[in-house]
């Protein structure tokens, strides 16, 4: 049994998205208030993983992550998950949908249904929550008429599900990470990702040169996002997802490469794929090809070949 | 006297933009109720030119406008403006802050005045809108104690400002475009930024290519976006704003090798950028630089060099 940090509160996505990256039979699952006491908790050894989201289709980068992960004390992803988004509409047992009045979520939530309740509920009165699991806590206590909140919700109030699949943006979709200490590098699959962030001097080129070095091994980048340093004017942060292991000899190769041309490289993880794609290593970038050129440099070293 | 669109309705932070983009005396502005509205009218001709938001530090990226940039008929930026956001909470005359007991805004609006909400008025309640503007009519109209807007809807609405300056993010800016029909041109500056989006073919190394081609001519990039394409599947569209003129030869030339390696290249315009921060072009990649190399090439075509 392991204690499993995520950002709370109970019966949001985040929740939802632990309950698969980790196992809610034998796991104690601890929720935190805000993603940086997550992290906090991981670092302090509060907790043995923490769950936190990453990436969000409809809204992008998740600005509280990107900066707990950049700064502070290390922390590694081991796993990810990706989880669609799609809303559950609960009311109280016996409410029908034609008597909502008030419907109340967190800001986002109630930014990706907008639509569907301007058609379906046109006369509902849409009322910001701090998260979408407060809101169906004030539906179960007679506060509004109905929440709109991640179906693991239904699991903790005993609210009844109006409607399920909620969702003006179809394929929305949100990928979370769990966190522990450093150290825990979990056994390359065959199908992983490999996380970092690099900070890159302010020259024209430099996130050229970075990729540069990636592509010369064939590396294939999966996500890339840019925000800028509020430390160093005009210095970028880079994010970069690509396939591969850092166990692999291409990907510790340009690790070590971006290390000689960055002022920071901070190693974020190397962990399965959700999706289980196999990555694709042929000539010349293969451990063999790496293996194969670091003993003939070694004999020409040695005197012993030329 | 020109007819300009923008992203409104009346009283928004577009409109904010869109008075320091045109002339309030001499310009008619006609509000389009979305983004897509907007980039459509101008299209059509209906207007001559059409203010939306393109970027926002704190939500990132504008996926409307992002794809109303990149796909259908072309139009271009021909100025842009970043503006402070900060917002005015404004109430009816005669109400004071300790009688509030609900506060309207858009979603997105509230999520960034959470904190000052929770500290200043832990007891009022937070109402969803449509917008910004709306809230401040629904409290003109009596519906709620409170809006949260953007400063300029105290000019279409008699409320008074109860609290002005707010945000829980300091230096949260939104940048808006300018767009017009393709044929507009504005004339170098000297401190001009270009804006293309480039959809690369699914190979390992795409940007890095791409990127590279703007490094070679010592073009500095002062955005980057990626956004997967949803018509043809690993392929992505990027969204890349770079230092300079169109007019200048070291970006037409990177422009040119662009629309060789991409599968699209679509130019979104050349304008002056609002911080007037002057672009310094060195060797080898001034005009004078190009046109000597090309003189140079041209006579040894005609046999008369070597």
């Amino acid at each position: 049994m392991a204690r499993i940090g995520y950002f709370g509160p109970q019966g949001t996505f985040t929740e939802q998205a632990v309950r698969r990256l980790a196992d809610p039979e034998s796991d104690e699952f601890v929720p935190f208030g805000t993603i940086p006491a997550v992290v906090a908790a991981v670092r302090a050894g509060e907790v043995e993983r923490g769950c936190v989201p990453v990436e969000n289709s409809v809204e992008g980068a998740v600005p509280a992550t990107m900066d707990a992960l950049a700064l502070g004390e290390p922390v590694v992803a081991v796993a990810e998950h990706v989880l669609q988004v799609q809303f559950t509409l609960l009311a109280r047992p016996g409410t029908g949908l034609d008597e909502i009045r008030t419907v109340a979520s967190h800001p986002h939530a109630l930014a990706q249904v907008r639509e569907w309740l301007e058609t379906n509920l046109p006369k509902a009165t849409a009322i910001a929550t701090g998260s979408t699991a407060a809101a169906a806590k004030e539906v179960l206590a007679g506060a509004f008429d109905a929440a709109v909140s991640a179906p693991v919700a239904a699991l903790h109030y005993p609210l009844t599900e109006l409607v399920t699949g909620l969702g003006d943006v179809k394929d929305a979709k949100t990928r979370f990470l769990l966190l522990a200490k450093p150290g825990n590098v979990p056994a390359p699959t065959g199908a992983d990702r490999t996380s970092l962030v690099a900070v890159t001097p302010n020259e024209v080129g430099a996130l050229s040169d970075v990729l540069h070095e990636l592509a010369l091994r064939k590396i294939n980048l999966t996500r890339l996002e840019a925000r800028p340093t509020r430390e160093l004017f005009g210095t970028y942060r880079f994010y970069l997802d690509v396939e591969g292991h850092v166990a692999e000899q291409r990907i510790g190769d340009a690790l070590a490469a971006l290390h000689r041309r960055c002022i920071e490289v901070r190693f974020l993880g190397s962990y399965p794929r959700t999706d289980k794609e196999p990555t694709v290593v042929g000539s010349p970038t293969t451990d063999a090809d790496f293996e194969a050129a670091g003993e003939w440099l070694a004999a020409i070293r040695r005197g012993e070949s030329a």
